[in-house]
Parts: structure tokens; sequence; C-alpha cells
């Protein structure tokens, strides 16, 4: 039953947006009784919450190449064909559009956030141990910054995505991490020798 | 006139959203007359394009500080305290949900970023006579490069944005294209000598 009512979240949300997601269009979607989704989701926020948990919760693919430079181009690729997936792509922007609607959806998609990135920065800390970027480098912002660069074109300036706008954006991660601009201590210290 | 339209677009933009912004609640505000408002800028996504097509049009005060370090964090700190700014802040907020929720909208915001990115660039531009980044830099890849972890925390991930995430994202913009990860050439290429 949580599958048919996350599988209908997906799908009402993608087809009518933030405003089409009631509880009526999910229960008549997965044919699940609507007192039934009503008592257990509650409402919009409480069916995407469930949604965004269920999807933080997947095994996520973390690329493990061998190289830093290798494991963030993987991270980026995957992150522009899941936007350019037919199915995917639709619903990962229906999510970003909710949580600019509402302040519950937005804690839902924050914490998937941090889930993915937490998820993720065990190729920095990889890449630490190899001796690939300097000890005490942010695995996080890494992560962030191999990624923000396709999330801007696609939110903010509305210009294309595509794999090499990934490759540069994940090559860019890597080439600060290397330089030691993503240590704890300030930018213009020397990386540790 | 064209100034009271632009300044009541943006109050009641920023107060009511794209839902609530009218060429009622504008003419209101503005106390221009509804149907020269209606005849002149015809709906909500023609009182954006005008709004944004102003701003676009303002001086923007391009750091020069002798240095792509520099210039890159100032450029950032900008950014970063346009939207901290209690006047500024919202309106920029509410200009990319209205992006979100209307494709004129959007085309208006993305045009006005392609603006900003070719104010900015001349940043880059410097540094590569200077040679402090290797000839061939994409100037304007730069500039998303030194902004874009900001508005992935804004607006994607719900993270706080601070001096320290704008210096941040500036010191790694600034490192990946002295390492040369940001000329037409494939990032592995060493830069030119």
């Amino acid at each position: 039953m949580r599958d048919a009512v996350r599988e209908a979240t997906l799908a009402v949300l993608c087809e009518h947006g933030y405003q089409g997601l009631t509880v009526e269009a999910v229960a008549a979607r997965s044919r699940v009784h609507k007192t039934t989704v009503y008592r257990r989701w509650k409402n919009a926020d409480g069916l995407i919450a469930d949604a965004l948990g269920i999807a933080a919760a997947e095994p996520w693919p973390i690329p493990d190449t061998g190289t830093l430079a290798g494991d963030l181009r993987a991270l980026a690729r995957l992150v522009t064909a899941g936007f350019a997936d037919p199915v995917e792509g639709p619903i990962s922007r229906a999510f970003v559009l909710a949580a600019a609607q509402s302040d519950d959806a937005a804690r839902s998609l924050h914490a998937f956030f941090a889930r993915r990135h937490e998820q993720s920065a065990v190729i920095v800390r990889r890449a630490v141990e190899r001796g690939e970027v300097p000890a005490g480098t942010d695995a996080v912002e890494v992560v962030r910054l191999a990624v923000a660069p396709l999330y801007y074109r696609l939110f903010i300036t509305g210009e294309p995505i595509d794999e090499q706008a990934a490759d540069r954006a994940a090559a860019s991660a890597g080439a600060a991490a290397r330089a030691g601009a993503l240590t704890a201590a300030p930018a213009s210290c020397p990386p540790p020798t």
C-alpha cells in the first residue's frame, strides 16, 4: 500500500504540481481508500515527506572509479542523466518546485539532500585516504561544488545541462579540492605537505 | 510612470507571489490607471519582463580589486549580501519562484542572468590579461562557478549562506580556473605555459 501511495504521489505531483497534490487525487490514483490516505499521510506535505524519505533511503550508486576525478565525474553525470530521464527528471523538478511553495515540503527536500550529500561524501574521504586531496578537506563541500553548477543552470539561469557541463563541474570541484580551497583552513594557506 | 509601475510590481510580487501579481493589483498600488497598465504591460509576465529588464540595465558594481581571487570574492559576497538584504533578498527570491511558475517569467529571468554573467565576465578577462589564469579560460563559466554554490544552498538544499560560503565558492572557482579546469581544452590537459 505504501508503494502504491508513493507512486500515485509522484504521478500526481508530476502531472499537476504541488497545487494539484491532494489526498483525494492520490487516493483515486492509488486505489487506496481516502480515509486511509488521510489518516496515515494527512496532506500533501505528508505525502511528499514519505516519498522523499523512501527516495533518500534507496540505494544510490556511489561511484568508485579509483580516482576523485573519476568519481566526481560519475556523480555529476548521474545527476545530469537523472534530469534527462523522462520519468525521473520531471519528478525531481516537481519536488524542487513543491519545496518553493511549502515550508514542510522544503524541509523534506533539504533532509533528502543532506542524506545524499552525506552518502556521496565517501568519494572525497577515499580521496583523502589516497592522498589525492589535503587532509581536512570538507567532503560535503566538494560534493556540493560538483553538482551545484548543474542545479544553477537548471533552476536559476535556465541554461541546458549535458555531459560536458557535468564534466566541467566535476573537474572544477576536483581542482578546487586538490588546490586546498576546500579545507577548514583559509583558502590562501598552502595545502599541508 | 514606468518607475511607479515597476516599484508596484516588485512590492506586489514580493508580498503576494506570482499568483497575486495582477494588472489590477499593480494599478492600485502604483496609482496608474488600470487601462494604461494593461495596454502597456499586458499581464504579470509583461510586468516581470519589464522589471527584470530595468534591473539588468542598472549599473552593477563589477569588482576591480586587482586580483581574480579578490574580484570573485567580492562578486560572491555581493550576491550573498543581496539575498541578506531585507528589501532586495525577498524580491530576488520572488523572481526565481515566479520563473518556476511561468515560462515567460523564466525567459525574462534567464535573459537577466545572461546579462549579469556577461557583465561579470570582465573580471575573468582581466585575469587572463594579467596571466593569472590560462588563455582560453571560459570567463562566464568561472562566474557561474563563483555563485552557483550560493544559489544551490538557497534554492535547492535550503542551507544557509554567509560570507564564509561566499568566500569558499569564490576560492573554488578561482582555484579551478587557475588549474585550467575551465578552458575549452579537456580538463585533463595541462594549462598552456
